[in-house]
């Protein structure tokens, strides 16, 4: 294990998922924040849009263009899609990257175009990203020079489903996934349906057949089920509760049980410290602030079929976390390095 | 339509179901509250137990053995299950009986016994109660002495499902139901699960597998599909919000698609006051404090499947409200008498 | 009391306060909803900005200067201040007027314009408006033509302090008024501050010594106590529900003890319908969605000091319900038609 | 700075002091948990009835009566009041006590039986026992065997108070403190008003003129300014969140003013890690999770008041934290360690 201290850089420090990737870094024993960059605020302390920071040795806010980052070892950027691919091919090689946004994701260019209505301005850059889903990419993280993070629905249901269909156990043509996501999910941007007063004290659906986490989803359980395509169903649902994601989902398991699917995760996620196995319903409050992804199974009432939950902290294992997670097998640290806080409860 | 006055009695007023009663009574036109049972607060003001209603001109609580019945035309219970079958079946036959728990709901004593660990006391009463899902036992409730209401679960998942299958629009054997409720459909009773710091900024599936609202809607499925059984998959949810029902459908689709299944609601309810289908995704606060039940449909990404959605009030449409939509019908009355409130959005 | 109907338009209708105008009058049995405003949204349905109103018949929205006011017996304004009076000095003098806005409410074109940072456009408008705090001003209102409503922390304050500076049992020049509101108060506008995110699980103090409610709830204690001038302190907090405002009002008695309080209120509003003294600390629940203001007073642990609480719903007592009331005053309505809703609790 | 590990018990692990004790010292560099006791729980493990500890390393629950304390250097006692003093003094005089309760708080047994209701079963022991505000009685505590942490409420309104009592800078004979607490200021019992459905979307103030804090900051309130004794307003409120505590403080400035205030914060806690001037009103989002204690001040409206706000994290600050910021003291350990994590934001 290595213990030499490396130099972050955070590009968009100003969102939530930059700002917990500071909450956590402030505390990773071999991590130091030098630089912070933020378009919108730039000149700023952090502290001045994030006040509770204001105890912390961080440096100001400057734009992306102006960063200078000749001795930072590694960027985490928080910009959203679209933003994130231009700056990213802007910064020089000697310097690692991992994304928090949904450019570098998907492999196909093409399927990037179709979900998100543009050309991907570099694919070549594309080709070489390792999609950073850390229990089931290790070897090429390690590797890696651009780690391309799931998203955060992603990763909650791929942790669930990849080795139980890689090991045949469930149908990759008849998977439902039914989300749910507390509402830093969609970030610190002025929008109605963000506001306090249109989302406490009620649910809804949205995005429904069409949220761009699906072709993300669909990509990883193609592959473990050594197909070309897949299509699942993905229906995420807002609550009102600030953080934490909850995915329950509906498969067809090919003669095995909720028992053999419980086994298989266990085998697989027997040595990864973040993966967790648990006999009741899971509930997002068990994970909130930490990095941990709880799972569970069930047989459902209808002969055949199970149901699977995972849940995890949309801002932690969905983002900033696991971009850690990521950057420390990048750099040989301890996977669990700076990552050790337990969820916040109540 | 009657516009005579009729006198009503609530049992066991101190729970939510019983002061949601109350409050939508307050301003009918054709009812008068007259009697009101709580035993474990008999002799008790009721605005001491609800101060909201220190303003509201109705009788103090009595233990139900105390109360006299020789006025009253109809009593809407709101006593826990198992509680509820001895005490209605004390009432004189002179007093309509309008049930909100699940004691006469389930048709068969044999599946009520397997899923209440009990037998149930008076099958003979069991096997006189109509459902009492008012859009769809119209004619049944009208001329019923006791109603069983539907439980919250059951009223949207049926309201969305029960056109469809009669017309063979989706599949029996295939329906998960992934429900999402807010926290008063656990009641006013002291749990732990129950308490702020438990609920608060968290979510969590309950009852996986083995939620008692699973066998009324698998009776009523198999009814509407002519058949004599039926299983489906049915996995609640608790949400952090005081009230709201969501229910999110998953169905195999027999050669039709949701355009159809939008035809057949439309065609369906169209002469139904609180049954509305909406174009996007419903949200539980467009139905807050009010009888309504919006329902939309979406095609899935999986080829050959649809996507369902309804929610309620789980304390009015899925209790007290479709208790006095139904006594509006067993008396006579506008469908709507009462149940004209808007929504409270925000 | 007048039974007639009278034709109602709501100027700036996609506004929260216009909204709960709308859940409002759609039971109104004496006003009909003829006319909506909303400039950014002319041309759309109600519903398509308030999906809860899908089942109303309203007429759509149409921008202030294309309103036909010809069959319009009554416009309510939701327009934020600085807006409202010019378009309201734009209505024909056969329109009676209330407006919601601030724009109204000080009764010194100075005090308007060191506060608001403009010139009033209209001070002889100015002149002629009657402060609509319902209790206090019913005869004046009920011959005016213009209504200024009282903002939501001015009428739980006043509501709770006139009746005892006008007798004499608090002292004017010592009012401690801490206040909580909940997010609606601050309206549906895009802020940062107000997205869930930033509000959720957590709570903070805002507008100190600043805030704009201030000089309006100095304005009227001053009138009571027969001075030019008062100071009050006035501190508003900022916590994570929907709908309530609470206020805490510390106060030095003059010789007087909290049940001299009480009974000061008890008297002064024995024949109001909507505002109730009760026993303990009062709470915003058990007034939501309903015009009910609610007071009680205590004796503080400092001798010679008193401790009095009010709360109300602020869209409704504090905004859009005393507005109706307001309305039924001017046309000869019974004064609580419309608002005889119960609190929605939970 | 000593460097050595300890072994730390903790009394009362169910409750939520003894939960994010638990929590916190996970992390810290020189403390094992190595006794937990809990009589209701004994022979569960800690995840039994907190799940989200099931990654941790900690023994299962035991009775008190049946813990072996022979290698335990200090105890960190989570009982309610009445109980704890019982435990402690049970406890062998090897080690070193740090409680949580009330029952060590108020240095006279006749205070203690006044407001508690009760006889202080070891007024002895109450004699030997140091208020364990930090900041304010560092020295004491590095001495003590038996620290006495102070209230959530205490902790906050003191922080702001003492300084400027001891300075002269505010009149102790008028101090109005308004408080708010999120809902784990009322622990994990079972009582209605601690129900998700009584206490979201509303709030209320409660304890009005009698609550057992109100005491604990007269005690101090009079020692800083060389009084006998003093009376204070306190009054708190309970609002929609988990945790959080938010004091409002009006005061009488003997000719100060606010930055007469914030000068003397500033030269009292110039060393003090956790304690920090911020300038704007403060949020308890900013301190969530964490040890800090906000401070600000402002003038008041009326000539020669000012309001001061206090802002911390109820379980941490408030109870379990400054448990061991205590605990580092007493032990020789860098003041802040174990009580490094940042704020959870959102």
């Amino acid at each position: 294990m290595s213990t030499s201290t490396i130099n972050v850089g955070i590009i968009g420090a100003s969102g939530y998922t930059g700002a917990d990737a500071v909450r956590l870094l402030a505390t990773h024993p071999h991590a130091e924040i030098k630089l912070l960059t933020g378009n919108a605020h730039a000149g700023k302390a952090l502290a001045d849009i994030y006040p509770q920071f204001a105890g912390l040795d961080v440096p100001p806010l400057v734009k992306a263009e102006d960063a200078d980052w000749s001795a930072i070892d590694v960027a985490i950027c928080g910009l959203p899609h679209s933003t994130a691919q231009d700056v990213i091919a802007q910064l020089p090689e000697s310097v690692k990257v991992i994304d928090m946004s949904a450019d570098f994701r998907l492999r196909k260019a093409d399927t990037y175009a179709e979900w998100y209505g543009r050309t991907h301005d570099n694919p070549a850059l594309l080709g070489q990203a390792v999609y950073g889903l850390t229990e089931h990419y290790a070897d090429e993280i390690k590797n890696a020079r651009l780690v391309a993070c799931p998203g955060c629905y992603p990763t909650a249901a791929l942790t669930a489903l990849l080795p139980l269909v890689k090991a045949g156990l469930v149908s990759s043509d008849d998977l439902i996934i039914d989300a749910k996501s507390g509402v830093t999910g969609a970030g610190r941007s002025l929008k109605e349906q963000n506001l306090f007063s249109e989302v406490a004290e009620g649910m809804n659906a949205y995005g429904v057949a069409s949220h761009r986490h699906a072709p993300e989803i669909e990509q990883e359980v193609a592959k473990a089920a050594g197909l070309d395509d897949a299509r699942v169903n993905f229906t995420p649902h807002l609550v009102p509760m600030n953080r934490g994601e909850y995915v329950s989902i509906y498969a067809r398991a090919n003669g095995a049980d909720a028992a053999d699917m419980i086994a298989a995760w266990q085998a697989f996620y027997a040595d990864k410290p973040f993966v967790r196995v648990v006999d009741n319903a899971p509930a997002t409050r068990h994970v909130r602030g930490s990095n941990y992804c709880l799972l569970s199974a069930f047989d459902d009432r209808i002969d055949g079929r199970v149901i699977l939950f995972a849940t995890l902290d949309n801002l932690v294992k969905g983002s900033s976390g696991q971009a850690i997670q990521n950057m420390n097998l990048m750099f040989g640290f301890d996977e669990t390095a700076g990552l050790q806080q337990q969820p916040l409860y109540p």
